[in-house]
C-alpha cells in the first residue's frame, strides 16, 4: 500500500485529495513542523530534503508535488487527468504546474521560510512585506491569462486542479484581496464542492 | 517548425542542448536581457511571465524548463531520454527537474533577481551574501544523494542532464568551491564533451 507524509498547512494537500480523487488506497502519515518532525533523522531517511509530500511506492521513494500528482493520476487515474490523449496538452498540464512548484508556490514561501534564503532579520521582514505584491501578480497572471475554467484547462478536472486549490488555500493569509480573483474563487469552491477535497480536508488541512 | 527563445547566461541552454541532442529542426532567438527584451511588449505577447525559454509549436507556446524538455523529449527523442518504459522512473526523472526547477534554480535567482521578492536594498544585498551557502548545501544533496552517475539517472543520458549542467555552468560565479564536488564535475566534463552541448554553446552561453 502506498503511504504518504505530509504536514498541515503544506502543499501535500495536493497529493491527499488526488489520492482521494482516483480512489488510491493509501496510509497518511502526518508531521508536526511546529516540533520540527521534518528534520528529525527518521525523516531525513525518507527524504533527505526534510519536505513534505513523500510518498513510500513498492518501487521506492518519490518527492515533489508535480511527480507525485504525474505518478498517482498516470497510475490510478484516467488519462484525462494527465492530457495523455495529446503530448503538447500533457506538457501544458507540466508547464502549469511547474510554474506553481517554480514560481507561486516559492512567492507564498518567502513569508514563513525566507531562512532558506537570508538569515538577516531585517531582511527576513522585507520578504514578508512583499507577499501581498508578489502573490497578487501571479495570481492576477493565473487569474486572466491561464485558467480556462471551470477548470483550470478548460471542461476537464486534472492534476492542476488540486494543486492551484491548495495554494488558494494560503491567499488570505498571505494577505491577497480574493475579492478582485472571482475566476479563482469560482475554481476553489468548485474544487470544495468534490467529494474527494472534502474527504482529504478531514484529514489534513 | 520550432522556435525557441532564449538569453544568454540563462536556463534556457538546456532546452537548446537538447534541442541539438534528439536533431530537432528550429530557430532561435535570443533576448538581450540586458536591455530588458523580455519586459518589451513583443516578447509579452509570446509569454507574459516575462520569462526564458518558450517554444513555439505548431500546437501553441510552451513555456517552463520541465515541460519544454518533456516535451521536446516525448517528440523528438527516445524513450529512455524521459524513462518511458516504467512510470516510476517517469516519474523520479520529474522528480529531479522539480527540485531542480523549484528549489535550485530559485536558489541561485536570488543573485541576481532578489527583486522578485523584495525591494529592499539591504535586504537584495543580504540575500545575495547566502548564495554561496544556499547552492553549496543543494549541490551537495545532489552530489551525494541524487546524482548516480555517470549520467543523472545511472548508464542513461536523460533530460534530467542538460538541466543540471546548465545549473552547474552557474556555480563558480555563485561563489561556490567546485573542487568539493567531484562526481558534479565530471558529470559536467561529460556533458562538454557531447557533440550536441558544443552545438548549442556555439549559439548561446
Amino acid at each position: 500500500m502506498l503511504k504518504i507524509f505530509a504536514a498541515n498547512g503544506s502543499i501535500a494537500l495536493a497529493s491527499v485529495i488526488l489520492l482521494e480523487e482516483v480512489e488510491a488506497d493509501y496510509e497518511l502519515s502526518v508531521l508536526d513542523f511546529s516540533r520540527n518532525e521534518q528534520k528529525e533523522a527518521a525523516y531525513q531517511a525518507v527524504n533527505p530534503k526534510g519536505r513534505v509530500p513523500a510518498l513510500i511506492t513498492e518501487s521506492g521513494i518519490l518527492t515533489e508535488t508535480p511527480a507525485i500528482l504525474l505518478y498517482v493520476a498516470q497510475r490510478f487515474g484516467s488519462d484525462s487527468l494527465v492530457g495523455a490523449h495529446d503530448p503538447f496538452i500533457f506538457a501544458k498540464i507540466q508547464e502549469f504546474n511547474s510554474y506553481l512548484a517554480s514560481t507561486v508556490h516559492v512567492a507564498h514561501a518567502h513569508r514563513m521560510r525566507g531562512t532558506r534564503w537570508t538569515d538577516d532579520p531585517h531582511a527576513l521582514e522585507a520578504l514578508k512585506k512583499k507577499i501581498p505584491e508578489s502573490m497578487t501578480a501571479v495570481m492576477r497572471l493565473i487569474e486572466d491569462d491561464f485558467l480556462k475554467g471551470p477548470w483550470v484547462h478548460g471542461e476537464a478536472y486534472t492534476i492542476c486542479d488540486p494543486y492551484l486549490f491548495t495554494i488558494c488555500s494560503w491567499l488570505e493569509s498571505d494577505g491577497v484581496d480574493v475579492a478582485t480573483l472571482p475566476r479563482l474563487m469560482a475554481h476553489y469552491q468548485s474544487m470544495l464542492d468534490r467529494p474527494a477535497t472534502q474527504a482529504a480536508l478531514k484529514q489534513i488541512s
